[in-house]
């Protein structure tokens, strides 16, 4: 939608500029994926002019750009230096983009927090005015460039849909090797004659998961015993009986480039009272927060309802010889081009959640000697609560 | 190693500073992976000092770093935060880096052209002196920030080697289904009673790739016919006989994080004359290319090489109905943690390469109506011509 010269004006005397400039790689930048619909290996620049989307670039891409883009103009980045080059010869990229803005009568932008700094000094010697976004913040990101990133709709909700039943595909797969093995004498599992490692599981599990049509780009979790009690390990090495599994799923769509993120905790066997406790009290924490979860409830207020949880069932989160030990990660984060995204549930989060945020829920509790336990699902936003994005049964205890 | 005062007295001296700051995610910034020899899904701060390497990396992440990493010193970067903010209540990201550095007396700081403006601004307010490196470049990267990198050690080497072996597998499986698909009457090929598409193998090239420890994380190519005349699309539909079929292959080693890349063109059925010269052509354009790489020939050479060969052969380049046709793009690409790095052998690259580059050799030709042929191999400059990083049959015409 094209806007009128009245709005245009009145956006020009607001303090910071109405139109954004970006220069990002699609694949790496949620923020220009978002923004241009297309998705790319490498950086291109594109900014909006009075609602119009433009996009510059170079030469073996304008085609596909233009078939698959969200653009309202794709311009051939590589031609435009050409010709500028025919009056300057040392014309480029930032040349360029101050060509295409001129021509589209912005000369003041917005940049996001995480704009390259070199572009930035030179499209200002060449007199662009530039306000970067979140200068004053401590995160790399902008959350202020596109508010209406984090307000999902039914498009993104499908992929991140998508991308947990892909993840689901990969706990199916871990729960059927998990029931098939069998221990040697030493209580190791061993799955079709040799042992069962966290590395088979996870090569399984993305196997299942890229024939689901997504694809673990930054990793998986599967992590045995106290592997798990660093909530970010990887996990690695044989699989034992009696121990609790961390397996932590967030494939990426492929179709749709959303992300999904679940977790199940598993453990072949039969758990000890304290492993069984952790794992209830995991259980009825998420689904205490997710029945918090409503539009006008802040982030911190639902990780609050975790913390207090933990604590009346006397769970304590306290740094022992250095390990952090009980629930000392955030109950949650937003998702969808990115695996972490706005809003957090978590005390750093003070404000009231919308109708349409995706969000991960996943309490957690880790004490060396007992393992840990996460169980994590999805839910969008709504009104008066929130709708699960994923479905997968809590089944954890595997003979 | 710790540097003599005298050194750093000299280097103080110098134009541009000695110290480099970073503040990227080792996913997805190449240069930071490989500086701190780690590899994480959120952004952190590292920088040099005195010949030391020193991060700072959140709470959750600290343990894994100080077993993991490259680095001498594995600063606590929540611990820091909450540290000063004993003091200033609004100390945040930027504080703490501004502390360790001046901590470790540094001061002065190159950073990378895609360094955030952000968090560029607001350490240059709190009284550190940046330069960012490329200011005056048209690329977002900054190829001087480590030339080092683009002189591959012996680890990094077999890393390309094994996202090329991964390739292989790939390849291995789309013969193995080509040659075992038949044609139905409008010559579209079946496989498994079914209709046979690049999507399917796509699927099945990337679980073998997936079980040889590589993962393509930003897609692969099976494009058949006049789809593959535009190099950078993906591929869709059903595959037919006596088409070419262009598949370009770069997955990500999973264990050292380093890219192969290469590229075979198919035909199952019986090529034309038109289809078989082009193919002839290419595969003896690599050669030359190949036969020409040596330290201390430019990229440009390399690829004058090709242009001249394809010319001699009546093959032209030209915008024909706004489709570009002939051999359009450069002969090759520096790859490692990237999948495009320095050195380019192209136009571009007047400078001469160097004992330990790594890059693709890729020449191809495109025309509709004909389709398109790539082939693509890795070598590594030598003393004395290169050596190959990758290894697969060229039997491209598939009964």
């Amino acid at each position: 939608m094209v806007r009128s010269p009245k709005k245009i004006k009145s956006a020009t005397k607001s303090k910071a500029p109405q139109e954004v400039l970006m220069m990002a790689t699609p694949s790496k930048s949620a923020d220009l994926r978002w923004f241009s619909g297309f998705n790319a290996s490498d950086p291109f620049p594109a900014f909006s002019a009075q609602g119009r989307k433009i996009g510059l670039l170079p030469l073996l891409e304008v085609g596909r750009a233009e078939d698959e883009s969200d653009f309202d103009e794709v311009l051939n980045l590589s031609a435009i230096i050409t010709d500028l080059r025919k009056t300057n010869p040392a014309a480029g990229l930032a040349d360029a983009i101050v060509y295409a803005a001129l021509q589209n009568s912005v000369q003041r932008f917005r940049v996001p927090a995480d704009f390259p700094v070199g572009l930035y000094e030179r499209l200002r010697e060449l007199g662009l005015e530039l306000t970067p976004l979140g200068a004053q913040r401590d995160e790399r990101s902008s959350p202020e460039l596109f508010p209406a990133r984090w307000i999902k709709n039914k498009a993104e909700l499908a992929g991140i849909r998508a991308g947990n039943a892909a993840a689901c595909a990969g706990f199916s797969v871990i729960e059927k090797i998990l029931a098939a093995a069998t221990p040697d004498r030493k209580g190791r599992l061993l799955w079709l004659g040799k042992l069962l490692t966290a590395e088979i599981l996870k090569e399984e599990a993305q196997v299942a998961i890229l024939r689901a049509g997504a694809l673990c780009d930054i990793g998986m979790i599967c992590a045995p015993g106290d592997q798990a009690v660093d909530c970010h390990c990887s996990g690695s090495g044989p699989i034992s009986t009696h121990q609790l599994i961390v397996v932590d799923i967030f494939p990426r769509h492929r179709a749709s480039q959303n992300y999904g993120d679940m977790t199940r905790t598993y453990l072949k066997g039969k758990a000890n009272t304290k492993q069984r406790n952790l794992v209830h009290a995991v259980l009825e924490a998420q689904r205490r927060a997710i029945k918090a979860i409503r539009a006008g409830v802040t982030g911190a207020a639902v990780h609050d309802v975790v913390v207090k949880y933990f604590k009346s069932m006397g769970y304590k989160t306290d740094l022992v010889d250095g390990v952090y030990t009980g629930f000392f990660h955030g109950t949650g984060h937003g998702l969808g081009f990115d695996i972490h995204e706005e809003p957090a549930l978590s005390v750093r989060n003070p404000k009231p959640l919308v109708i349409g945020n995706a969000v991960t829920v996943e309490p957690g509790l880790y004490y060396p000697g007992i393992g840990a336990c996460r169980m994590e699902d999805c839910v969008v936003v709504t009104k008066r609560g929130c709708e699960l994005l994923s479905h997968h049964p809590y089944n954890w205890e595997i003979a």
